[in-house]
């Protein structure tokens, strides 16, 4: 028997803890896609206590516990912190399998120092270690950061966003990590959103465009993104229910948006249309900037409207839309391509059944610009889980170039989330591990330490072009 | 190599045997959905040869002997028993990888002390052993039941059906197991079939009410729910072949089923709204009572018409529908949350593509009144096999909470199949002592202790909240 | 560890070493489906050198190089072919996880005897080594072939295909190989395609019908099937972008037909019930001549158009289309069940995810005329690999017949592709051996022989009747 999450954890064979050690271990991080509020690090916050840093919003630990039945008052609600990590203590000492389990074991293990395991049992020395850890100087945001061997940070930002914190961060010597800005213009595109007209208004105001026409509207788009380009930003993400291609004249996209600025809502042919034509737009021009276009689909949102009225989106409340769109993805990209401008492009879907649609439609579109330009992306929110990562690259080296792979994000708010590289780099050293051991690859380790240096780190260097 | 099915079967490491033989293989039973028929249970039946209990209505036996190129005549033709049974045997003995094989070798080491293997070399001894043993006293209906260590049963009813035997056998001294109806309310809902005028008329006479509307299907519908729950019923169950959300105003309701009670026809969008309609007020009123909402959905019936004219429904000519209602379900349970009547819910899909976008469902509607309020069934009929558990248990272990799970059911007409709990509680432990031995939960028999019972029985009682 | 792809490649347990040298290795290979050129055959080809036989037309490398940002010139333009090997080799060395790493290898160790590893360092040593082999006598078409101890061959033949190449083979008492046409009318149902018309004349020249309806078309078929009977044909093939059931009146199918053959295009709905009476009359065909039906479905072709205008189809530029059919494939098997003309029938799905759905449909149509009369065909295209294979056939094993399967075909265009029926031989008798390992299987080698052999060849000796 393996001892519980020692040093070789989930590391099954020699190969695989040779791999891990010699390569993986000590390769810097990219998190080229995230949701840290670069606030906080120019701050540099440090947090009070544990339930901050854990509980403070992160939804997947709040489903848990409403899981087994946990009151939201110990949730969401006005407990005291202490008394939401107890509950939180007990109902994570029996998450057998899940990877809420390893992920706050290996953060315990990597920032605490905690080599035990967390339950009802040891809540209150736990939550004792933790706080005062936590009241450290190299427990700040910044260090914590630095202390992960982090190198570049993409955030997620709107095209109104004034990038005021990215710009201090940059400015400031003291802190030589980059922080950039990601362009998720969501909001521009969501016409069939009640508040909709409101932020147009905004963004005409930020880019010095009156928007009245979709024509305007790109226009102040094409501002932005130079804005944010001029700001070190080369990574879009677009967060879709599903992908649609429904294409439609200049003319009938110019009177749908004419009609919703009107004040009237459009109908769901026309949303689609008017969604395709702004996929279309922005997949150009992140062609002619050299962005990297980011596709995140397959998500139905805010499921649970009684609490989405008390606690409003991203708290818990969203399940995979299994609508299968792999036809729809092969004709958006085609469009693009069939203009000559197709940018790079990653595909992540949240429902796993699309892991091999996806492998069959990268491979339509690749070309000797970069290597795997089109990417299948790494196991998305609710796969991202030790079955889920092995899946996806098992997937991907069936149907595509595995050690192309630009590998590994957090897709996470909080700051102790660099662990989940290092859960990444344990299951890809075990996988790689396992062919070697197995025969299925030679054990030449020239070979071994490209690929998998280049799936930890390197690849997404050289894939999104950082100066790094 | 590891022995033929010997104590140890598919229990791969030493931690997988001691939390099966510690803490598994004696816990007490809770087969919460099954078809059996309480009136052999009342009449203690017993069986005159192994053909009469394997092959007499199992239609995943027809199937593969169908697969096999058997005639018909051996499968539910007129052949002699023991020919049919010869028959079976060759054909088992080559069903490798077929949950068929370890199902029958299973019920043959539990009920009948045959530690060998069964096929066509060995049919005539295995026919003389199993029906000899048959003829002994303690074969009967209720000493199986009673051997198998069961403690409380749930038949399927109907909402017309009298419960006259579960009465008898609720009092009858001699039998302490507990026998209660399930109500499946199917025949109520299926507003497109021929028959419905017809069942509306029994439920008429059955509920003393005159049902002239929907008001008054539901009126009467109520007034059997009342009378289930005094027969001690607290779970329901549906057969959908897919989840529908079409909602409608309560005239739209009352003139669909105007409609059809004049004995017009209904358009499929008119059925839909209808079953969306009746699966909101089935859903409140199982809130109200408390009761279990089981859905089971996915299933596309009766696919060979030929054979449906000849033989009837569930005689092995079903298949899994792919259609994807992901939407749907959300859209369902959300409509009932949002009123505040959202009962415990089980959800089972046919497909096991949906087992990620259920689990993911589930989380959006977890309360505080129960653990793991909204479960994901075990895995269902055409998945009920090592493969299919596994994946199952997985998913929910990485979207859910596996700890919280109310386990294994039979869903079998055969009073043999409690077998198959042993086998799903062997694969169980496998997993869960897998990822002890790798080192991805620690060896605290104390926790796993409380896992593993819970699964097997206790998480069930608490659940479903049986006097037990 | 064990050694790179040594004798036991693939063969985990020492009894699954002993199914495949004992059983499968020297079982003869019967390629009921494949792409190769019978002029080449006949003409006895020779390659000059090992790019023509690799990257000639093999769309699976190059879509591999393209994914690794391979120049076109190097794939599929004017490159010399010294050159594009060299790309090729280094692309491949770094091929992990990828069954083209294993083909290549399998086919370098086969026919060149070469046991290294292909990489960018080895590539001018197996440049050498495969040209001077491939000039050696015992390298031509034919030799191949027999040296791959193959005695059967079906090919993929168009109803106006005058088989001139069949027919020489059969007449040259020098290779005594069986070459047998298979039956592929896709160009007659697609009456969508721009070409439609044209292909009508060329049938109505070929067939001596002058084709003026559906009812024409039929008899014109109906003449090339007994024409392709005549040359030993039992075996037909389609290619459908999904399975589609939507029946018609004769009347209106004519219309449809008139309505195209008269130049106007037809709707989706008109070519859906065209292709549906279509795959009808074929069906019912088939079954009159006892022929087997494949089908192949669920691939969206020609999805880059700037490509597709280059380089034409079957390019690597196809995807798996994931939509997902289960009902209209029950209810398209039901309808010729009806009639009591369904044929022995194949089934494939480019898309994984529909393996339990077409398990649980084969059983649905199974009857005593074969074993095993519907069958889920080996893992297609995409999913040609060990994941893939693996799948389908626990899949196959948990829902229906495995030891009833008919195994692999090749579906390549080259003649060194018979490889891979030891590549998914080596997978097949690791996962039967890994089962009898595990005590899931008894140890008993008479059965074990005759399910290893059956799958390898004999049952699709059996099932398709050729005279072998």
């Amino acid at each position: 028997m393996k001892k519980f999450m020692d040093k070789d954890f989930l590391l099954q064979t020699e190969t695989a803890q040779k791999l891990y050690f010699d390569y993986a271990a000590n390769t810097p991080i990219l998190d080229y896609h995230c949701h840290i509020n670069p606030q906080e690090i120019y701050e540099d916050r440090q947090f009070e206590n544990i339930t901050q840093v854990w509980l403070g919003g992160d939804h997947y630990k709040w489903r848990y516990m409403r899981s087994c039945g946990v009151d939201e008052q110990f949730i969401t609600g006005d407990a005291p912190d202490k008394e939401k990590f107890l509950k939180w203590a007990e109902v994570l000492g029996k998450a057998i399998g899940s990877p809420l389990f390893h992920w706050s074991h290996l953060e315990l293990q990597k920032y605490f120092g905690y080599k035990g395991v967390l339950n009802k049992r040891t809540a209150e020395e736990v939550w004792d270690l933790c706080n005062k850890r936590l009241s450290e100087p190299d427990m700040t945001v910044r260090n914590i950061i630095r202390q992960s061997n982090v190198t570049l940070i993409c955030t997620t930002d709107d095209p109104i966003d004034s990038l005021e914190w990215h710009k201090k961060i940059a400015n400031d010597p003291e802190f030589t990590v980059q922080v950039l800005p990601a362009w998720r213009p969501d909001k521009a595109m969501n016409i069939e959103k009640v508040t909709y007209k409101d932020y147009i208004t905004q963004l005409s105001d930020v880019s010095g465009i009156q928007i009245a026409s979709f024509a305007d509207l790109c226009k102040a788009l094409s501002i932005r993104m130079d804005f944010f380009a001029s700001m070190g930003c080369s990574v879009s993400d677009h967060a879709l229910e599903y992908v649609m291609y429904v294409p439609a004249s200049d003319e009938e996209i110019e009177s749908i948006f004419a009609k919703r600025m009107s004040g009237e809502s459009v109908t769901r042919e026309e949303e689609l249309k008017f969604k395709t034509a702004f996929m279309l737009f922005v997949g150009k021009e992140y062609a002619k900037r050299n962005w990297v276009l980011q596709l995140h689909y397959g998500c139905k949102r805010d499921n649970n409207t009684p609490m989405f009225e008390k606690l409003g989106p991203d708290t818990g409340y969203d399940c995979i839309n299994n609508y299968a769109p792999s036809s729809e993805m092969a004709d958006y990209l085609n469009a693009l391509e069939s203009c000559g401008n197709l940018p790079k492009t990653i595909i992540y879907s949240l429902n796993p059944n699309d892991n091999q649609a996806i492998g069959t439609i990268l491979g339509c579109f690749q070309d000797s610009s970069v290597v795997a330009k089109i990417q299948q992306g790494s196991a998305w929110w609710f796969n991202d889980h030790k079955t889920g990562m092995q899946d996806q690259m098992i997937s991907l080296a069936n149907l595509g170039n595995l050690s192309g792979f630009v590998g590994m994000l957090t897709d996470s708010r909080s700051f102790l989330s660099y662990a989940r590289h290092d859960y990444f780099r344990r299951i890809m050293c075990n996988l790689i591990g396992g062919w070697v051991e197995n025969g299925e690859f030679p054990d030449d380790y020239e070979t071994l330490e490209e690929i998998v240096k280049g799936i930890c780190y390197y690849n997404a260097v050289k894939y999104f072009g950082f100066n790094l």
